[in-house]
């Protein structure tokens, strides 16, 4: 178990926050706004209402017996700046910070931050990844060329096995897992014979994948 | 080649739009701010000035004719609703609206949205996922137990071969690919010795995923 900070309880902070208390972890919540705090209290260890560009606040909050100091604050970067500074000072191990552009990444980096996120960003990339070709569900972009994603079995697909379709050979893509409903296979076999509704997680080249929708 | 609008460009509508242009589509965005309109013009086919709760506006940019709408206006659900009314109104095909929250969506849904997301909710989850492990470089969620993950090969497993870790039987994890720096093997084999800097995709239950940090 690990002792979490997370300062700003926008929607990306307190999502942040939340998982991590759900997976069993010390989190302490921090926004300088009231509703954000009793919004967040019940589904963390603490939530405090407090300003984090105040180095006074931060130490009396105990910030440096964290291991973890998650600066979510996307649209003030003077706060962003000003909380990985202190965090970094009061000795935080490793600070994440949400940033809007590269340009503020770039900032954040040179005082300390040690890693920069960009959610919007990244999301808004995955699901123009998705639109584009309309069966893939999830994507994970291995390379700039390979990807992981879930297909839906196109129709031509059903009712037939795994190894007859020999994906391999014939869209460059392997199958992983075949999910069902609330059930996930990941060890699929040649033999196993594809459902309406199954949903298959792939990994292959993105123009493989993206072929699937046409040619299946 | 498909015909996407994106109205709304703040961070998320702004990247599904750079994206989906950079794909080669036909990407036309919407803003009301004039600021947000000029700073994405050169990265779509078209931007225009507009507000997307008036009917005639929409109606006279010939949203009829796109067969793909993007509704990214996270903090004012009125508009969101407008937006998704008119565009189902005017025959859009399929529409996707991001909203705060699940009871915005359930009213999203309802009035025809076709896809409903969260991305700072959703990019929250993973990154809080990857802080509890934090050799856990990328995740996608295959359903509430298992996952797929990019784990950095911990340095006891450095040397050995992937078929005498047997990875399956002693953490119950399979590998579907090997990254090393550029390069990608998709189809790793049991003699393949894992070097330093390798960095492994591999699916499993979530619980064992996370296991591998403390083991390996
Ligand atoms: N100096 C500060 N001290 C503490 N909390 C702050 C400070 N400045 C901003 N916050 C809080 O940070 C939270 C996130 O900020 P903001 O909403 O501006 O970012 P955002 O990136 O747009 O959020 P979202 O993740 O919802 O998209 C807000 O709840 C805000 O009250
Ligand atoms: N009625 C409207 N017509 C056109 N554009 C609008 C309308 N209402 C809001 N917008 C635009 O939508 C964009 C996104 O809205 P907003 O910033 O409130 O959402 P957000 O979810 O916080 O954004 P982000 O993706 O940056 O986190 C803004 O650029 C805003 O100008
Ligand atoms: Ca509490
Ligand atoms: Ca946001
Ligand atoms: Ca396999
Ligand atoms: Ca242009």
């Amino acid at each position: 178990m690990k002792n979490y900070v997370v300062i700003g309880c926008g929607r990306f902070g307190s999502s942040v926050a939340k998982t991590l208390y759900s997976l069993g972890h010390e989190v302490l919540a921090i926004d300088k706004n009231e509703e954000k705090v009793q919004n967040i209290a019940e589904q963390v260890t603490h939530a405090v209402e407090a300003d984090c560009t105040d180095e006074n606040v931060l130490r009396s909050l105990g910030i440096r017996n964290f291991d973890v100091a998650v600066i979510s604050i996307g649209s003030d970067i003077q706060s962003s700046i000003m909380a990985t500074l202190i965090a970094k000072e009061l000795g935080v191990h490793y600070v994440l910070c949400k940033a809007q552009n590269e340009l503020q990444a770039k900032v954040l980096y040179k005082i300390g931050a040690d890693r920069v996120v960009f959610p919007e960003r990244d999301m808004g990339i995955r699901v123009a990844h998705n639109l584009v070709s309309q069966n893939v569900l999830e994507y994970i972009e291995l390379d700039p060329h390979y990807s992981i994603a879930e297909i839906v079995a196109p129709s031509k697909w059903i009712g037939k096995t795994i190894g007859t379709l020999d994906l391999r050979a014939n869209y460059g893509i392997n199958v992983m897992a075949v999910k069902h409903g609330m059930q996930i296979n990941i060890s699929p076999e040649a033999d196993d014979v594809l459902k309406p509704g199954d949903i298959l997680v792939v990994i292959g080249k993105n123009e493989q994948i993206n072929k699937v929708e046409e040619r299946g």
